[in-house]
């Protein structure tokens, strides 16, 4: 992986890296944040999976994560949304919410998807293994992330006990299966087959399987795509069926912004500090 | 002036405006951020103004000046960097460091610049009169700024004793009379008359008329544009003459770029919270 660039940020190095990825087929980007303490061993780390449209760099720089990370010790790795670069499928009318940028962190069996995006599997498995081969990690780690990535983030969670200690997430996308956003992206990445779609809806895995995880999620009620896109019910009612630890706090008057985000972030960081010991 | 936008931020409110300039000869849009505290009762306001290419979006978004403004019960008042709109002159070659978001907070005298660019006046006199007759304002004023804004801020607190109770500054272009932006710029607005031009450099301002007001500026000892185009230097040695109370931090290993500011902006904001009481 080759250092694009780098600079100092509360005392810690914000650096944006780029490497070819063998699981998406395609040169990717990817930003992390080394606290201070890095300089002296090996850190925990937060996976920041952001939302559609954006890519790395929007959470990187709008969300003022990196205070409370240089604070608590903490390492943020942040990837992009979606495969990028020449010869990788996209929606053929530019769709903000199909394609580049809107990878739902799935992996896509449908053509022309299944050649370069498969999200979940870079998540879960090549850019971890990179990072800590690469970057004094310590290997325990937490997941959060941002509408689709708040949907990115739960179902990674959600299907892999061990691997995170504590998931959280902000508007995310809690019940695809049962929203605009969600048919359109499931349909297209994985056909039809509404099985496959279950492997991808949050509601439905915690609903069939539970979770002991810690969950921490917030909602603002002022957020355009809650009602339509976002069901927080859906996620609630599955955590309650299962008693799962769920948090779900209601945020009066927040929209779906990043300024939603920086205004909650310390909350998020320091709840999974408590986990990451 | 027109609400564009607005957003929940940290318990106070984020709201971008629109207004038809009389100084400035057109259609103008700012930013602004009210305190929770502003609920209850007029409040003190800190002017931000931003460098080079900025609109009233880039410290509004990046900065993470929110939360601190929030705790001490600050406004934050964000202007754009120049005149916009059909009819504005821009550089002929689209140049980022004359004409639009290069305005350098002066009143032009030249032709084609007269017509709009009075970015000056606009800060000193229009905006202040126009939000603290619309906004919970209490009239006390302190102003900062990065690079471009830096210059603006230091000047304008300079040239007005007792409009601004305190002045910082990241970065600034301390010397503009003797730096490639600066020429260029003053030059294209101010013709080739070297002592109109004096008024618009904090160095020669502060060697020439001292100043009481407590300064605090920030600069990052690994920004490229350091050595070439900021010279802090000069304004040490301008307040070392005049006994002027400037606290100038070297910063170690930071750049010119939004994670520096945001690195310090906390500082800041305390800085002049001590003056607007």
């Amino acid at each position: 992986m080759n250092i694009v660039q780098q600079q100092k940020c509360f005392g810690g190095r914000q650096i944006r890296y780029q490497h070819d990825s063998r699981t998406l087929n395609c040169s990717m980007q990817f930003s992390v944040f080394l606290p201070p303490q890095a300089e002296q061993g090996p850190v925990p780390a937060v996976y920041w999976l952001s939302g559609l449209t954006c890519t790395d760099e929007n959470f990187s720089s709008k969300a003022g994560a990196q205070r409370v990370a240089a604070e608590l010790g903490l390492a943020l790795i942040i990837p992009d949304t979606s495969p990028r670069g020449e010869g990788v499928a996209d929606d053929a009318e530019g769709a903000y919410d199909l394609g580049l940028g809107a990878g739902f962190y799935v992996n896509a069996t449908q053509a022309p998807w299944s050649s370069h995006y498969r999200m979940y599997d870079y998540v879960l498995s090549e850019l971890p293994a990179l990072v800590e081969s690469e970057l004094p990690l310590n290997g325990k780690r937490a997941i959060s992330g941002h509408s689709m990535g708040g949907h990115g983030a739960l179902v990674l969670a959600l299907r892999n006990p061990g691997r995170f200690v504590s998931v959280s997430a902000f508007a995310p996308i809690s019940n695809p299966t049962d929203c605009p956003w969600g048919h359109k992206a499931l349909s297209a990445y994985l056909g039809e087959d509404r099985a496959a779609w279950a492997e991808y809806d949050a509601s439905l895995l915690l609903k069939a399987k539970g979770s002991s995880l810690p969950m921490l999620v917030d909602q603002g009620d002022a957020d355009n795509f809650l009602a339509e896109q976002l069901k927080p019910e859906a996620l609630q009612a599955a955590a309650n069926e299962s008693s799962a630890k769920l948090e779900l706090r209601l945020q009066p008057g927040y929209d779906h912004s990043y300024y939603f985000i920086a205004s909650f972030i310390e909350d998020h960081l320091r709840f999974h500090a408590e986990y990451l010991g």
